[in-house]
């Protein structure tokens, strides 16, 4: 669904006298019936009340109580966070929560808080993080007043690419990511084909543009690929903050 | 700013035995600092109170009350729409407005509103669009219960690429668009080396992912190319329908 | 394999005092085997005698004599067409033929020739066409003094894109396609993901470099896309006018 | 010229029943003309007696005998290697050799010869490189029977990506790169707004396909990009080895 191409429903039965001199000197003439097409249609869906609310044909991830489509990680159990407030957080030393379900190409609306009472420094605060694919690392950190090294920020592709920039609320606020992600193809061999590519806006600002992101996260080394199916959890980060999450919902693409 | 590439600041001062077949083994050690970089650091900047609201590094094109950065496109003369209830409304006959400003990479985001009472059908309904670059149309149609051709629907690259989906609020509702639009670059001969791009969310959902844009808009026939400057206004569309436009600001990236 | 990405085997046991702004300052010191790697090894081929000959690696298609990794398109029977001096030429009204293998993304070299005597003109002079995956046409033709429409020249993707250069030999030379392409891939859906994309050289001259592909060739109505596997037979086409071919080669990517 | 759009010349005058329905019935009716287009012609050139030679519009930066066009890169004097057999040799300790003019997006053809007589072994055999605006490196290296790092062989983007395949002759035989080069494109800042690309045939294999380079070639540390202009001088290394060059034409785009 990512690249539609340019196609016209050309008129069935034409009767006239093709003119190319005509055509290059008055563009403006004709029919303009030619240029349009009334199929496929386009779905029709319903937006959510407000921009942050799930529209009608999303999945929702998580909507303030429910936590049954996301399991531990460890375990495979049910989640050891805790619901509080409308929101999932991370219980420190449980392991990260992963949904049951596998995503691949999808658009991803998520929120987060980082603690009000703010603690530590640089990646010691706040510090939780988003897992495409289980794999591709979404940094989410207090990055407000809080200097950290550029590719460990707040929206950054984590150890990759840096956010275009620090679009961060403060500790204790609500802060909101807007996705679009595209798995990466592998080739039968289980080198890349097409590597996978990330849209981020932050608090609704672009901190990432389709960026190519170049493997799995790593925190020691480079990142590397490794071939994995099409569809895989989306993880939550347990880095021993306790870091709330609301408001998840998802669009397959 | 679009793509920024991997790079990571290398020890200065390294002594150590290096071991290709240990790397392969144990790529979990070694220093983790050999891939974080500190410099450039990142911009840091305010997001707006809600994510409709402008950032701090934002222009605002329109507050609700000021026009002044936009002038007629008939004359060069102020602008002839109405400004009611904080909107800038088309005066159908006026012809278009436009920045006095231009335009090429950048984060737009518009709000717009077709009439609460219904007339017309299909392209004869609160028709207006936004002319990136004052070339690149995207549709803006009152397009709530009532069927178009697809790619002239709200959301379109009118006349190429329809919406992803249909995510239309009822007339008289406050619609938004959230726009990453990349400029095309030409050859020194005219011909394109890279065409426009284009990601379109339609309140909250995406409808435009990083879709190409093939030429500037045409009524008649199909899209063409001709180069143009790197920064061209945008322009709004008097398609004859009093749409309303409000909340209107704009990141150059 | 089309794309891979950026990695360094990071050493195993580090030991060294780190300093960023050293790192800045002085990024010419410290060791140059962190960005070496040895592994995996690269694939070792044979070039061939010449750079038109295949490689090591190559699926030979035709060497000149035998054309039974074709088939005719006709009724799938044996192909129909004559093998004279050591070439494939096309016999008119018995249709195309294809190969009996399917092939994706691949490398390909085609070598072609047009009739010495000329008749007819613009497409009725020395017409056929490669059909890659069946599907996708690279137009041949007798281009030699010899004017068509752009977008049906010699090296144009047919009714799509024209060459860059008409690098035409003339009627009764060899001429020679260096082809890569990659093949479009599809959603579950049936909609494209990502286009089929193609370069191409003629007689050793860039033509399409990196052309997307708007869908299937159509003679009447603008390319669309319908799904079809990952790897589809290469078709070569009766036209009606005796073209030949010879030396064909593939490597699979 | 890299990416021309697709596009058509509609006819001029058009008298015809359009049916929507009846076009998605029957797509292969209706006037083929449509999508046909005369305007712009194709620009004719003539290719190379064999597709190694250069075509009439390339730019001759070797013919044998003269290297007026190239100077020394140490002093931007005469150029201080041997012309020796039609070829230009490496002189040890000389210095590199550039281009008096400056090449962006470009066609390049360059043949070359490791000595016959080997020495060393690894990157100490036959080691030279070409340097796409005098940045990005080409790696040249007798690769034959002589292991070394991955992305450090003939036909790797040195440091950065290795060949798909090894398709090295032996020493003391000419090989070829068949070169399509996309420059770089900076934003005001002197950020990347798209990275440079390269395509490699080596002898005729294809070895790079449309690699992304992530920034100029370092020896010690990881690539990175500063800003240049859009042409600069092709710069071919001296590394100490006889490496002898030959026959180099480029075609710019």
């Amino acid at each position: 669904m990512f690249i539609r191409l340019f196609k016209m429903a050309l008129g069935a039965t034409l009767c006239f006298s093709f003119s190319t001199s005509l055509a290059q000197k008055a563009p403006h003439t004709g029919d303009p019936k030619l240029t349009e097409y009334w199929d496929p249609a386009v779905r029709i869906i319903t937006p959510g009340k407000t921009n942050a609310d799930a529209p009608s044909d999303a999945i929702v991830l998580f909507d303030g109580k429910d936590a049954s489509k996301w399991e531990s990680e460890k375990d495979g159990g049910p989640v050891k966070w805790k619901i509080e407030d409308g929101a999932l957080v991370v219980a420190g030393g449980t392991g990260g929560i992963k949904t049951k379900q596998g995503f691949g190409d999808c658009q991803l609306h998520i929120e987060w808080r980082t603690p009000a009472v703010v603690k530590g420094e640089s990646q010691g605060r706040g510090n939780s993080g988003i897992f495409l694919m289980s794999r591709y690392e979404l940094q989410v950190l207090d990055n407000y007043n809080n200097r950290t090294y550029s590719n460990g920020q707040a929206g950054s592709i984590y150890k990759q690419t840096p956010p275009l920039v620090n679009a961060s609320r403060g500790p204790g606020e609500w802060q909101t990511y807007d996705i679009l992600f595209s798995a990466p193809v592998f080739q039968e061999d289980g080198t890349v084909r097409t590597p996978a590519k990330i849209t981020v806006f932050h608090n609704g600002v672009i901190v990432q543009h389709n960026t190519t992101i170049w493997g799995s996260t790593q925190y020691i080394g480079t990142p590397n690929y490794e071939k994995h199916s099409s569809k895989e959890p989306i993880m939550l980060q347990d880095h021993g903050n306790p870091v709330a999450y609301r408001n998840i919902w998802i669009r397959p693409m």
